[in-house]
């Protein structure tokens, strides 16, 4: 537990949520792989909130409640978004003045990579631990199965969170986790990466409701934009690699800064 | 109008987007701004969306609904996230294979400096626009009046636009602009800034519903973590200066890549 003046506590406080909400498999999956790093408490949206990036709920009366109760384990439900889970868990679950020594989110069902990672709700959850400054961490098994085999996430994860617990990254930065959803024994390994470039195509299905009148759903597929061999995380992680990409929260663009300064004449 | 193959139009197609819906008096006024640099296509959220980031929206019938057809001014509704209005725009407002040549958002009634261009609606439809290589920028006067005093806007937004458009931000980075609230005379310039630090503290108010229910509404109050004298946006803004912040979209940290991948031995 960090405490603002002086740590009186030697556990370390864990806070877990995700965005496809306290049904969802992974999110249970990943409290039981926490709970040998501390005690764990749960703030998980109480409906899914896939695609919710970092938004947040105003005008909108939210009710935490407790679920669960146990040593070292405590389980809550917040119908926000899952910035709104982390900053409900800051502010209520833990004692005032303190915050949890880590924020880990997940495990998405679904892959946050590429251009994924920037409509993402789990990892909405990664920026909003890090404006706290407290080292966070984001988990995707990249298929969207409400049942899949964990087996690659339960098979690596200690070693990752390890290596995240001795080495965290800078307070501006929290780390996005691919996992490949292929059996644990066919991952060729763990590899930092930079978020892969593509983009969504072909975005929007078109539908006709009972009055004939026309509508849209969110559709399309995945344009890849990298070449063979990539250190972009969706190359890798279609090619049977974890992937671990550093996300910056503070997006200034410094060289534009000074580019545009002089260009623009300011 | 930017042609995949090649370029058969002389007139410039500016895509206009808000966050705060159809109904704020912002966006209207930034169309009558943008008219004269090109033809204009408002798709405006058709509620409010203030908060929602880069939100899109899933498993949701979205109706695109043109209320306004003149001739260089097109004006639809959405009922989606700005996201979602960027991405209908460039997928059905124009024709197939052409993409407008500039993204424009806003005027948002409040300021998006600091971390609020974390939660920003109106800077989530400029990051969609940079996803599709649009030169993008946003505009938010620092006020949540919905009727105020936009001569800031209107006295400097042609000078930022020009220089927007002779010198656009790399194709990662969008713009973001914040005028003070503020008699246009009073204004003390322009200045290229980056994000400054700081956040929300004492995030939730409580209430109790008729059942007795304890619920907590979004609340809170910034606090300034720049000192006096700061090239950090809130400062500069709440010193007199329109602050115009180059953000990029593609958020990977490439000096931790490095480092934790040596730290991490991977």
């Amino acid at each position: 537990m960090r405490t603002i003046f002086y740590n009186m506590r030697s556990t370390r406080e864990i806070l877990i949520t995700n965005d496809d909400g306290i049904e969802a498999e992974g999110i249970h999956v990943l409290a039981g792989i926490m709970a040998k790093y501390g005690n764990v408490t749960v703030v998980a949206p109480l409906h899914p909130q896939s695609g919710k990036s970092a938004a947040l709920s105003m005008d909108t009366p939210l009710y935490l409640k407790q679920v669960k109760d146990e040593p070292g384990y405590r389980e809550y439900t917040f119908n926000g978004t899952p910035v709104d889970c982390v900053k409900i868990g800051i502010n209520e679950c833990f004692p005032k003045g303190e915050l949890p020594d880590i924020v880990v989110s997940g495990i998405n069902h679904g892959a946050n990579c590429s251009v994924a990672s920037l409509y993402s709700g789990t990892l909405g959850a990664c920026i909003e631990g890090t404006v706290y400054e407290i080292p966070s961490i984001g988990f995707s098994l990249c298929t969207h199965k409400p049942h899949p085999d964990f087996s690659p996430v339960l098979r690596y994860a200690d070693s990752i969170i390890e290596k995240f617990l001795a080495f965290p990254p800078d307070k501006d930065t929290y780390l996005n986790v691919n996992f490949p959803a292929i059996p644990a024994d066919e991952i060729l390994g763990i590899r930092m990466a930079r978020r892969g470039r593509g983009r969504w195509v072909e975005e929007f299905d078109t539908h006709y409701d009972e009055n004939g009148g026309k509508y849209f759903m969110m559709a399309g597929h995945f344009e890849n934009h990298e070449k063979e061999g990539s250190d972009g995380d969706h190359w890798l992680v279609y090619h049977k690699y974890i992937t671990v990409v550093p996300h910056r929260v503070d997006t200034t663009d410094y060289a534009e800064m000074e580019r545009l300064g002089r260009a623009w004449g300011l």
